[in-house]
C-alpha cells in the first residue's frame, strides 16, 4: 500500500500542474493559496493517502521553507521539490507535546566553533512522533529549542536530512516505524530521533530568529511567546489545507450514498412498488443538511483561502490578522467534524454497503479520522478561535471604552425585542435572514457571557487565568462554533445572493424556504 | 486473520463455559439468555471478530433452531454443536432486500414426490449477502419463501448444507467471498447462491409452519404476515446480543481513555507542571457521559434480558410481549448508535495515540460500526418501537375507550403544570427523579402528538398509512429514542436505589448532583 502511494506521489507530484503549483509558492505568485487548495481537494477525492502525502511534502514541508525561511532557502529547498530531487517531512509533535507545542523538548544548540547546530533528542517525551512520510523521506524540517550560549531562544524551524536518495540513514538519526493506523495506510508514519546531528547554520529557517557567525541571536520579535505565535500563525496555510481535504470526503461520501438513495428501494404503500430510499424522510433529513453544510464550507473555505491570498501577496505577516486566525482555525474544527458526522451518515444511509471497503465510503472515514486530531486537536482549535476573539473584544475596548460599553448595552436592549418578535412569524423563521440574525444573535450572547465570566473569575475572584479559561472550557467551545457557523452561514448567503446561475440560485433559496415549510 | 479468528472459535467455543451455554440452551434452562449475553459482552471485550463470529455459530444460527424449529431439530442440529462437529450461518438478508425482510425472493419448493424441498436463487437479488463464516461454516439456516403448489406461504426457514467437513461445497451452492470491510477482518462474509439445492423435508425449521408428508400445508397462524412477525419475534435474544457486544466494546474503548486521560499532561497554569488531561473540562465532559450510559444500559439491557427469560421460561411466545420487543428494538439501537458515538469520543480525547490500531479503539470503532445496521437497521428499529407503542396505545383505547380519553386529558393538564413549577427550582433539576419525570413528559407529548397527526392525515386526510407513517418519520425516531431512554433511565435509578453497596450508592448519586452543580 505504502509503494503504491509512494508511486502515486511521484506521478502526481511530477503533473505540470503541482509543478507548478510549487513555482507559483517559490515566487508567492498572487491567489497560489487558493489554487493549492482546490488541487488539495481534488487530489484527496481521488486517493486521500496520495492527497495527504502531498500535503505533508508540499503545505507542511514546502510551507514550512516559504512561510519560515529566508529566500536563499526557497531557493536551496523549496525550489528543488519541482524536479522531486527528494521529499521532506514536518517534525513538530512530539511523544510528550502534542496540542501544547510551545514546550517540545528537542534541543538545536549552537557550536560557535563549527558554526553548525547539533541536534539532539534529549529524552523519549522528545522523539518526534506521527511523522508523516518518515520512512521515505529524505529532509525534515524540525522544531526544536534554540539555544545559545545555554539559553533557549524558544523553538525554531531547522532543515534536518534524514536519509539520502539511496535511502541511507544520516549519521545520529534513528526511524522507527509506526506501523498500523485506522487509516491512510498508504501513508507512512514514524518516529524519529536524533543523537547529535550536526547541520550547518544556515539549515535554520530564519525570518522570524536568526543566528549570525559571531553567534549572535537577532529576532524582528523580542518576546520568546509572541515569537512563536507568529510562526504558527504563519503555517495557517497548511491549516486550511485540512479543511479543503476534508470537503473534498465529504462530497464524495455524498455522492455516493446520495446516488445509492436514488437507486436502492426498500419498503413501500401496501402491494404498489417499493419507493426509493431517499423518499424516507429520515434519509432525505440525515443526509441533506450535510450537502448543505459541504456547499456553505466551501464557500467559507474559499474566502479564507482569498483573504489568506491578499494578506500574503500584501507581505502582511499573518500573526497580525486575527479575525483571519480565528476563521482558518474555526473552519478546521468545523470542517473535520462535520466530515467525521457526514460520513458516519453516509455510511449507515447505504447499510450493508456502506461497510464494504469496495464502497469506498467506510475507507473514507477511517483515512479523515485523523484531521479533528490532527494539524491542532479541534478542541484547542476552537480554544485558538476563541483566544482571538477575546484579544479583538478587548483591543476595542481599549480603544475606546465609552463607546463600546454603550454599543454593548443599546445591543443587548434590541437584541431581545428583536428575537422575540420575529419569532411569532413562522414563515421567517425559514429564512436565510432571520437564520443569519439568529446566529449572530447566539455568538454575542455567548461572547457577553462569556467575557462577564472570565473577568468575575479572574478580576474578582482571583482565580489564576489558567484555571478560569478551564472552568469555561465548554462555554468556551460553544462560542466558538457559534462564531464559525455564523462565519460560514454569512458566506454561504453572500455566495447565494451573488450566485450567476438564476436556476441555481432559486434552488438553493427554495431548499431553505421548503425546509421551514415542512418543520411547520 | 481470518484463520487466526477461526482457531479462536475453535479454542472458545471448545471451553466449558460454551459448551454449557449450548447445553443450556438445547435444554431451555432457567436464566440461559442473560447468562450467554454476559458471556457474549466478555467475548466481545477481549477481540471483537471472535465475539461476533461465536455471535453467529450460538445466537443467529444456534437461535434460530431453537427458536424456529421442533424438538428433533433441537437434537440433530443445535446439541451437535457442543462438540464442533461443525459450524452454522444465518442466511436471512439478500442483495435486493436487507431491511424489508418480509419480501426476500429465495425459494423453498416443496417436490412432493421426493419429498424434499428445492432451494433457488431466482435472480440476483435474491442472492444473500453478507453472511458471517459463509467461507468456513458448514450449515446455513436460511430463510426463503416456502412454496407449495406454487403457492407462497410466506418465509420460512430452513436448514441448508453449505460444505462438508473437508470444505467441499455442497452441489447447487456458490459461495463468493464478500472480502474488505471496515473492520471484523477475521469473520469472513459472503455471498450465497442456490441452484436447485435439494433438502429433506424435515430441514424445515417448522415451529410457525409444518408441510406434512402430504403436502399439506399447517400453521397456528393463519395470517402471513402476523406468522412471520412471530418468527421474528421469536429471534429476539440474538438482537439484544448486539446490545451486550456493544455495551463491552465501549466499557474497554472508555477503560482506555479514561485511563489515558490520567496519565497524560499537556498544557497547564504559568510556570508550573502540566495538568492531566482529565482536568480539562472538555474532556470530562467529553466522556463522563458516556461512561453513566453504558452504567445506565448495562442495568436497561440486562433487564430485557431477565424478562426475555421468563417469557422463554413460561413457554410465552415472544411475539405476545409487544413492551418487551419495543425495549430490545429500542435498545439494540441506542446501544449501537451510543457506542459509535462513545468510541469517537474516545478516540479524540485520546489524540494520535486514539489513531494507532495497536491501542485498540480504533480497531473497535471499525469492528462495531457494523452494529448500527446489522441485525435490523437502527432506523426500522426506531419504527419497530413506535410501531408496538402504538399497538399498546391503541389497545389501551379499545378496552376503555373513554376513561382513557379522561386520562389523557388529565395528564396534559397537569403536565404543563408539573414541569413548569419544577423548573423555578434549579436544585431539583440534577435528581435523578426530576430527570425521570421530565423524559417521561417527553415520551408522553411526543407519543400523543404523533398519534394526533397519523389520525388526522389517514381519517380526515385520507392519506395511505405508509405515507402518513413515512411523512412522520422523523417525529417517530424521536418519540423512539424518548421511549427507550426513559427506560433505559428508569432502570438505572431502580439500580441506583438497590445498589448493595452504601459507597457505589453514594457515588451513583452523588455525581449526578455535581453534574447540575457545574452547570448552575
Amino acid at each position: 500500500m505504502r509503494t503504491l502511494t509512494f508511486q502515486r506521489v511521484t506521478f502526481t507530484m511530477g503533473l505540470p500542474l503541482l509543478k507548478r503549483a510549487i513555482q507559483d509558492q517559490v515566487e508567492k505568485t498572487r491567489n497560489f493559496v487558493s489554487r493549492s487548495l482546490v488541487i488539495g481537494e481534488v487530489l484527496s477525492m481521488a486517493d486521500m493517502a496520495t492527497g495527504v502525502k502531498c500535503g505533508i511534502i508540499y503545505w507542511l514541508f514546502g510551507g514550512a521553507i516559504r512561510s519560515l525561511g529566508g529566500p536563499a532557502h526557497v531557493t536551496q529547498w523549496l525550489q528543488p521539490l519541482q524536479e522531486q530531487k527528494y521529499t521532506g517531512m514536518f517534525a513538530m509533535t512530539e511523544r510528550g507535546h502534542g496540542s501544547n507545542v510551545r514546550v517540545i523538548q528537542t534541543e538545536a544548540t549552537f557550536d560557535f566553533s563549527a558554526q553548525e547546530f547539533v541536534i539532539d533528542t534529549p529524552c523519549k517525551n522528545a522523539e518526534k512522533m506521527y511523522i508523516g512520510n518518515a520512512m521515505y523521506g529524505n529532509y525534515a524540517a524540525v522544531f526544536a529549542q534554540l539555544i545559545i550560549n545555554g539559553r533557549s531562544q524558544g523553538p525554531h524551524c531547522f532543515i534536518v536530512p534524514v536519509r539520502d536518495e539511496n535511502g541511507s540513514l544520516y549519521p545520529g538519526v534513528t526511524v522507527v516505524d509506526m506501523m498500523h493506523k485506522e487509516g491512510l495506510h498508504g501513508v507512512d508514519n514514524g518516529i524519529l530521533r536524533f543523537d547529535s546531528v550536526r547541520i550547518p547554520r544556515e539549515n535554520l529557517l530564519d525570518k522570524f530568529g536568526s543566528v549570525g557567525p559571531d553567534g549572535q541571536y537577532h529576532s524582528p520579535i523580542k518576546d520568546k511567546s509572541a515569537r512563536f505565535n507568529a510562526m504558527l500563525a504563519a503555517l495557517t496555510p497548511s491549516r486550511l489545507a485540512v479543511t479543503f481535504q476534508a470537503m473534498g470526503s465529504m462530497k464524495l461520501g455524498l455522492t455516493i450514498a446520495i446516488r445509492y438513495s436514488h437507486s436502492r428501494r426498500q419498503f413501500g404503500p401496501k402491494a404498489r412498488e417499493e419507493v426509493k430510499i431517499i423518499e424516507h424522510q429520515t434519509q432525505t433529513l440525515r443526509l441533506m443538511p450535510h450537502l448543505a453544510t459541504a456547499l456553505a464550507l466551501t464557500f467559507a473555505s474559499r474566502y479564507a483561502g482569498t483573504l489568506l491570498d491578499e494578506d500574503i501577496f500584501r507581505g502582511k505577516e499573518l500573526v497580525d490578522s486575527r479575525p483571519l486566525q480565528a476563521l482558518v482555525a474555526g473552519l478546521k474544527a468545523y470542517s473535520t467534524w462535520e466530515n467525521v458526522s457526514c460520513l458516519q451518515d453516509c455510511r449507515e444511509c447505504t447499510g450493508g454497503m456502506g461497510y464494504m471497503m469496495e464502497n469506498q465510503i467506510s475507507g473514507l472515514k477511517c483515512d479523515t479520522d485523523v484531521f479533528v486530531t490532527f494539524e491542532g486537536d479541534n478542541v484547542v482549535m476552537l480554544q485558538v478561535v476563541v483566544r482571538e476573539l477575546l484579544a479583538q473584544y478587548t483591543k476595542q475596548c481599549e480603544e475606546r471604552p465609552v463607546s463600546s460599553l454603550l454599543r454593548n448595552w443599546v445591543e443587548s436592549g434590541s437584541d431581545r425585542l428583536r428575537t422575540s418578535f420575529l419569532a411569532f412569524n413562522m414563515d421567517t423563521v425559514g429564512h436565510l435572514t432571520f437564520l443569519l440574525k439568529a446566529v449572530h444573535f447566539r455568538e454575542r450572547i455567548l461572547q457577553r457571557g462569556l467575557v462577564a465570566r472570565i473577568y468575575y473569575k479572574v478580576m474578582t475572584e482571583k482565580e489564576d487565568f489558567f484555571s478560569a479559561w478551564n472552568s469555561c472550557l465548554h462555554h468556551i467551545t460553544c462560542l466558538s462554533l457559534a462564531h464559525i457557523h455564523r462565519v460560514t452561514l454569512e458566506q454561504f448567503c453572500l455566495a447565494v445572493r451573488n450566485c450567476p446561475d438564476q436556476e441555481d440560485q432559486d434552488l438553493l433559496k427554495q431548499t431553505s424556504k421548503e425546509a421551514s415549510q415542512r418543520r411547520v
